[in-house]
């Protein structure tokens, strides 16, 4: 039976991959911005020869041949029909990997040896019978949102399976309820970030959970890897958002979450979330929403240098607390604040960098800050804020600064796509850490980076702030090493997550586990701790056929 | 060896149970109130005959001979010290049972059959090589904080074990850490919430968290029972406070959290919190502390009924959200307030009564709002929250009836001890829900309860507000039956714990689920979440020795 039209795409994607969704081998779709003259030079200054490595066309991909076997292919196209199980190559391609440095390092060269055998996209309700019949045909299951996972979580490697299948949630697509008198919605896994605001935002409401994947990223991914989003401080971190969902599992299905807030035993809503797709497929989530704020403040503010703006961002968390604090607030590092002042040409940034200039001041430590809700709670919140910031040494720089930075937010993996084709390592990485660990965390990360990787830009910011803690995040630029790549981001991630362990941070605080930060895990929740996990994947996945080899460590 | 002198009082405590400690058959030995001649008319007028029910003196209480052997004795002495090894019938009576209604009735009536056959008094260095002891002779082990459980959760039922010790922390009682920078405060599991508080206000801080319990109960027993204090609105559950813990359990130790958020995998710290002594034995805890705040603001309100005042709390909880709402938000329903105005002689409530008479209006619903924190904050708070009670006819009725509510806080208890000797069924429960569900959930309990016990008061309020919902704290009182006292609030709990779940409420909101609730555990996380908390245990407690009977129900 020929496949139905519209399904599959008659003429490529622009960007090779499937339609909305990011290109097969980087970001959005034509949209990698050309680098100036100025900044390539500042670039192969800084950093060596920048040759150009363009990625392969898509054409010259190298494609396993499909694992699935004809009666197991039979089975899914019974249950789905044969327009939802895809064994095409641009589906594969489309599936192959997340967005991780070395996922698009790998896909650029050609290599898209981890693409699944196929792709399901089954209704929420089929669910159930596609795990029954992957259980029967050992085919191991890789639920998949929007595909953004920055840490392999979403490879398709078969890892010991006799196949593996891409479970694409894309169906899942709807606002499934609205409760306003709660203020929660139910919405489907499947949904983009743009869809979930689009379908509150006509009836009033926001769900304010914007990570920098948003455009891309999907509600069942953000809640299976425990996303932090920008507005988090203001917001609450999905973890905090979600008030219940249903976790279809290959033994049942878990429905939890009843009311606001339990003492019925361990919060078992939590052992889902963050569950990376090994229990199970989240098929939904009820979570909190709130009336679109009727008014949103940002700014730019300009820090002394680190100490002086830590000591803010903590009396803003201290002082302040979640719910008085600015709802976003981010701190670069004097590195990350005098790379904004080179690779932006923006008229904020030029008018920022004049007006400290003509202060006398050096670029010290830029930082946004935004504050969304009632006018009068802006206004008070505000007021609350710019005293602690003034009285550290801040500078305001303007609403124009924050306008900037919101315009912006969500196109940093744009300017990757460009740097990736200009010979660079371009990649983050993310920690956590009480306020008392953060300064020495952030030198011995920058320390780490630069013993792996000799010349290297390291640019940090501070954000996503905790009355305990914050988060911080790091971009790494340096010059690729063309003959061994994988090899040399590997040993500088293994040493740099080394560093951060011992130094008191968390493996992740928001980009979660996968693949990457697996063989750590132990060293975050012990050998008891791993226990539980492993217990809990052997009550609910008895064959282990949910996303194998990511989150959970084989057991030595 | 004769135990030494000082550990086996020379004289009884004036309550019969531990120094310290509550009365062995009630709560502050003591200071239970006496009742005014006009309430005990009231009383008997609403509920019917309060004849007089003394409990038993404690020298008639009967308690089984220990099942302990000799050689088990002796592998605990020689671990322990004889003195930290009792078998003595005041040590194991003061053991015998928690607070809820069934455990005093029993303890009342001289029935003692749930005390543990020892009492370890372990330091948490200790811990380890016990329950190893306990798992090679089949001790089952009840972990003992303040006794103060509601739900049958320290009951020493042996249950299928050769024996049952009670493992009481209270030499876990030192502030092990107080970091200023990150403000969180590291605390044994067996300090008393006074302990916490004097401890911590040394320093200039504060931990905020006061259930009713306060007096007694301890942290590691807030923690493992996801307690919730009477300011959870403003400074969060016990859940939201901690930060990290550590559980020693029959297959090693738990060491969960690191910094101040994480999305290293699901939040296992989540899994423990909550645990109510069945996966291990939670040693300490890290939680989020404050600086004490330099202002307090307390005061009473008048809401016009019900709904008005839910909408009103709706309001603060959504338009305010934590941090601006007040840190206290308590309404009661016409009910509670009328009893509150019988069974209260205090001046600000006779005040508060006139007030309300002289303005032509019903009691109707009295509410309490507290503010801590800045006084600008403090002041901004309170004008915000004030518009939004007036806004649905709230009348204020002054800081004397708050002050009156803050003195009074922790006393409910003793006068239950006088409603329990004057012939009284006298029992609390509570649940949670979204604001969509309460009103409904506030009317079926009522019924429920009058359904099942006949003449009866039924006294409601609604505290703990989230953004989607808040909880439902009820006080039954009705005219105890005397032959099968136990049986007459058996089946009303029952009936009023499936209406609750029918409705959409929380199996409990911070009362937990012990062996009251046990039962009712699979309608609330359904069959795969059961299997889940059972695989957990199976990994952390295989032979099944901790807190046998508690919280998971038995596979059927």
């Amino acid at each position: 039976m020929p496949e139905p039209a519209g399904i599959e795409p008659t003429a490529p994607e622009p960007g090779g991959g499937e339609p909305g969704g990011p290109a097969w081998n980087g970001w959005e779709p034509g949209a990698a911005p050309a680098l100036s003259a100025r900044t390539r030079r500042a670039l192969a200054r800084l950093l060596g020869a920048t040759e150009d490595t363009p990625s392969v066309p898509v054409g010259e991909v190298r494609l396993p041949p499909s694992a699935l076997l004809a009666g197991t292919r039979r089975r899914f196209v019974e249950l789905l029909g044969a327009e939802h199980v895809r064994t095409d190559r641009a589906a594969r391609l489309a599936h192959a990997g997340g967005r991780s440095y070395l996922d698009l390092i790998r896909l650029r060269d050609g290599d898209a040896s981890g693409a699944p055998d196929a792709v399901l996209t089954p209704t929420a309700d089929e669910i159930p019978a596609v795990l029954a019949a992957c259980v029967d045909t050992d085919t191991a299951v890789v639920p998949y949102g929007g595909g953004t996972s920055v840490v392999g979580g979403v490879s398709g490697a078969h890892r010991g399976h006799a196949a593996v299948v891409a479970l694409d949630l894309s169906r899942l697509n709807r606002l499934l309820a609205l409760d306003e008198t709660a203020q929660t919605a139910t919405l489907g896994a499947g949904m983009r970030g743009p869809d979930v605001e689009r379908a509150l935002a006509h009836r009033g409401y926001t769900l304010g959970h914007f990570p920098q994947s948003y455009r891309y990223s999907t509600l069942g991914g953000w809640v299976a890897t425990r996303s932090a989003g920008q507005a988090s401080t203001g917001y609450g971190r999905i973890d905090e958002l979600v008030h219940a969902l249903r976790c279809v599992t290959p033994t049942g299905e878990l429905r939890l979450g009843r009311g606001p807030a339990s003492a019925a035993g361990p919060d078992l809503l939590a052992l889902a979330v963050g569950s990376e797709g090994t229990l199970g497929v989240i098929t939904e989530a009820t979570l909190a929403v709130r009336r679109v704020p009727p008014q949103r403040r940002y700014e730019g503010w300009s820090l002394p240098d680190l100490p002086a703006g830590l000591a803010a961002l903590r009396e803003l968390a201290q002082r302040l607390g979640p719910g008085l604090a600015p709802d976003v607030c981010r701190l670069s590092d004097p590195d990350e604040t005098r790379s904004t002042f080179l690779l932006s040409g923006s008229l904020p940034t030029r008018l920022a960098r004049g007006y400290l200039a003509a202060r006398g001041r050096n670029p010290g430590c830029l930082a946004i800050f935004g504050w969304e809700g009632e006018p009068d709670q802006v206004a008070f919140r505000h007021r609350a804020a710019t005293r602690t910031l003034r009285a550290h040494g801040g500078l305001p720089l303007g609403a124009a600064a924050g306008r900037s930075w919101l315009h912006g937010r969500f196109a940093a993996p744009n300017l990757r796509d460009t740097l990736l084709d200009h010979g660079l390592l371009v990649e983050t990485l993310e920690t956590a850490a009480d306020f008392g660990a953060l300064p020495r965390l952030h030198a011995q990360v920058r320390r780490s980076l630069r013993d792996s990787l000799g010349r290297v830009m390291v640019l940090s910011h501070v954000s996503h702030l905790y009355r305990t803690g914050a988060s911080l995040y790091v971009t790494v630029l340096a010059a690729r090493d063309r003959t061994d790549p994988i090899g040399q981001w590997t040993a500088a991630k293994r040493a740099v997550t080394e560093t951060i362990l011992a130094a008191g941070g968390t493996l992740t605080h928001h980009h979660a586990v996968g693949t990457d930060h697996r063989d750590f895990l132990g060293t975050e929740i012990g050998t008891a701790g791993l226990s539980v996990l492993r217990a809990a994947k052997a009550a609910l996945d008895p064959t282990g056929i949910m996303n194998p080899g990511t989150l959970i460590p084989p057991a030595s």
